[in-house]
């Protein structure tokens, strides 16, 4: 077998000189190149607390062609680059590469064509996740896959990220979503990758571009299957006297095989946050809720929303509030959705955790955090997708005190541990990024990162696609990698801490 | 870009020598290797007609490591292989390379485990596919993916053509139910892809694995999820005067939102052949009909199956059968997977096409074929999954007339040109194999296959897994190949025609 260290060393070692800046500013033209440093500045990090790059050019290209021509350059003098959407991406995965290119796609936002009989999309890489629904609405269809951050996360930082949501318990990740992509090649040649049909033809290139984090290339076009609006939703929100007896609810409501939109559990640290950022009428004095959602067909609805109630109380819920209209649901959601931004309004700095779990073993493990948490004396909220087993843990620090930082971040790498020792793994859907690069050999032997270093070398020869992410490298993550030293790539220098 | 030409040049070259084939049946003991001429001969074809290559040696491993040593050798001594389940393909995906080593998977049959509670299995991949779900049925368990071949086909052979099946319209492919891989790489080292949630850690390996017709490795271990049986199934055969109003009834049921199990379609050729066969009590009088399966919740499935029969009706429906009971529904689609089958009881010989169109031109494009058989003088029945528009003409000859089963051949060849005129593909569940390999040309462009054929050199650089499969080649396809010559593998050669 090939050897990994050499598949994942560092090749693409060009600089942006002058004339290359010159040479891709007309190829993008007026308005599709920034240079300035002040405005560099504003795409120095994206949603991975505590860490920034400037990068040495941001390219804003409007067409599958403009991006083309200006991968082909990066590769011609060997300079790494970046594919960008809206920057929302919690695990580092858009943070600029030292010295690097960022490619902005903020400007190639078009839907291109909707077939309203087959149901499905063409878009460009920067329309927004909500857009895409928006667009499609008055032929009552929509986008399946919902991530917190809909409004302003774009459907390319989707593709790269394979996004999930809230709903993906039902209707899956954004690969269940995505039929075809227009694809730039790391050498500027262009593809089409997946086709009309949702059995591909050939090997299946499409699945492996879902999720690679721009490591392989970029997205330039992507053809989105739409669903179509269910005729009926009912949510619920139910409380309960501890998360143990919540995480029983959520099993013997998928044993009862009712399969619900969508099942989140918050805690109450998080329901604190929640409520005093959105007031969504959640009980404040619940140590554990569940908001469950059904949708299909009515009188299927109708009937599942008894038997979840049931459940419910069979497992002591001490209260059910059922959302009685659109809006009230509405309500529910935005607060769900706004959890994480809220715990500002509880603590000066936080920690997003992403992580998965057998379902089988949600309140073992919820019991478990709850004494990491209690030894730390570190404050831990808890939102997250208990349908799938996907934790979102939130670690509460205050960036003030000396080293409570480097403590919080221990407290999070050890919570991923747990979920890896549970039988699940380093990311449900915030993906690998920089942050979880070096976790990846707590998930996989040296085999299986050679079988990924081959594959990506396959695509992208010269290191030029997000080098730096997603793979480790001895470079960021040293011979024996623990979760006491500071973050990797801080230490590596190839980022620095603010 | 690189070269594609040189990246599908022959490579494995080496021959089985008696010294070799010694040396493999030390690895894999008594009773695991096949030599012997006579024996040799039963696994020379899979399921597509017509043509056949004897292997210069079987191996029958009875484990992982066996696998892989074996594997080791062919990998050192340059010697193609392909990896075969129960032969049951339709795309010539397990016929044997020329010269090469057949590595059958027939001994490595059991069930490693089952989670009931979270809804998995690990199997090897010699286990059936109707056996996954016999082995967990006590526990209201099954495994989704349902090709008509269920009863003998194996799971090790569906990941490799991650197939599909009457079913698969609601609940998707063999990809969509695969969690795991053990997988031997083409050089005999033994990695893990996939893992135990939904959305994978890096690079979704898993996925180009699934429907990689063995051109990548070799699976030895499969995670599969597996599904709680519905609480309620119903099942209704409706006749239609003809394949267009059949058609617009399919469209009708999607567009009401409603998803069914299974939407089956089937003419009157079809429908003489299965009654012949297996008298499921299909109307024998019918131009087309309909079997439209709904499954799920009681209240909902009776709610959605009252709306099948109105929209049936409305689109000029002449009758409509319910199964009303277990055993009726039972022979419904015991006559539908006996379709195949059951042409060899209305012809002496015929050929199984596959392609994809849009849902919405199902009508259009039956009416096409009808005059396309009509022109060549060649019946074409069609049984097929109408409701993803994924089309299986089976086009009826004689091969004792001399040259009808080269114009059969030409007749399938142009119904799949037309699938991919549609803006469909050229083949939904059945596989590229060696059949289909010429016909990647007409779908993809060379910087597309070029992408394909660097992910697999990058799997197998030695060109030792299944080659001349999938990829077109020169040596198969000619410079410039065309529908009217004989089959490139026989012209090339590698195959013989019987």
């Amino acid at each position: 077998m090939s050897n990994y260290l050499e598949l994942v060393a560092e090749k693409a070692t060009g600089r942006v000189t002058p004339r290359i800046a010159r040479e891709i500013g007309e190829l993008v033209g007026e308005g599709g190149l920034i240079s300035e440093p002040a405005q560099l500045r504003t795409y120095e990090c994206d949603g991975l607390t505590g860490f920034r790059m400037v990068p040495a050019l941001v390219v804003l290209p409007a067409s599958t062609e403009e991006v083309a021509a200006v991968v082909r350059v990066c590769a011609r003098e060997g300079i790494p680059f970046v594919a960008r959407g809206a920057g929302t991406g919690l695990s580092g995965g858009a943070l600029p590469v030292a010295d690097g290119i960022v490619i902005g796609l903020a400007r190639m936002r078009r839907i291109l064509s909707v077939d309203v009989d087959n149901q499905r999309a063409v878009v460009q890489p920067g329309v927004t996740n909500s857009g895409i629904s928006a667009a499609v609405a008055e032929h009552d269809l929509y986008f399946a896959p919902d991530p917190s951050s809909q409004v302003v996360c774009t459907i390319g930082g989707n593709v790269a990220e394979n996004s999930g949501g809230a709903h993906c318990l039902k209707y899956g990740f954004t690969t269940n979503h995505v039929l075809r992509l227009t694809f730039v090649c790391a050498d500027g040649e262009v593809v089409t990758l997946g086709g009309d049909s949702l059995d591909v033809v050939g090997p299946d290139l499409r699945a492996v571009v879902l999720g690679s984090e721009g490591t392989l290339g970029i997205v330039t076009e992507i053809t989105v299957r739409l669903l179509r609006r269910p005729e009926a939703v009912r949510t619920l929100v139910a409380d309960f006297p501890d998360a143990e007896r919540a995480g029983n609810a959520v099993s013997d409501i998928i044993a009862a095989g009712i399969v619900p939109a969508a099942v989140e559990m918050l805690d109450s640290l998080a329901i604190e946050a929640c409520e005093r950022a959105v007031q969504a009428g959640y009980s404040t004095d619940t140590p554990a809720a569940l908001i469950v959602e059904l949708d299909g067909v009515a009188v299927e609805v109708d009937d599942e929303f008894e038997r979840v109630q049931r459940i419910c109380r069979d497992n002591a819920s001490t209260g059910i509030r059922i959302a009685s209209d659109p809006a009230e649901r509405a309500l529910v959601w935005k607060g769900r959705k706004a959890a994480f931004a809220a715990m500002g309004r509880i603590s000066p700095d936080y920690f997003v955790q992403d992580g998965v779990i057998p379902r089988t073993k949600l309140g073992a493990t919820l019991t478990r955090i709850s004494e990491m948490s209690r030894d730390a004396g570190l404050r831990v909220a808890n939102v997250f997708h208990a349908g799938d087993g996907n934790l979102h843990p939130l670690v509460l620090y205050d960036s003030a005190v000396p080293g409570q930082a480097e403590q919080a971040e221990h407290l999070a790498t050890a919570i991923v541990e747990l979920c890896v020792e549970q039988g699940g793994s380093i990311t449900g859907e915030h993906g690998v990024g920089s942050d979880k690069a070096c976790s990846m050999l707590k998930m996989f032997t040296e085999p299986d990162l050679t079988v990924m270093a081959l594959v990506r070398s396959a695509f992208d020869p010269g290191g030029v696609c997000n080098p730096g992410k997603v793979l480790p490298t001895p470079r960021l993550c040293g011979e024996r990698p623990g979760p006491w030293r500071p973050h990797p790539l801080e230490a590596a220098g190839v980022i620095e801490r603010f």
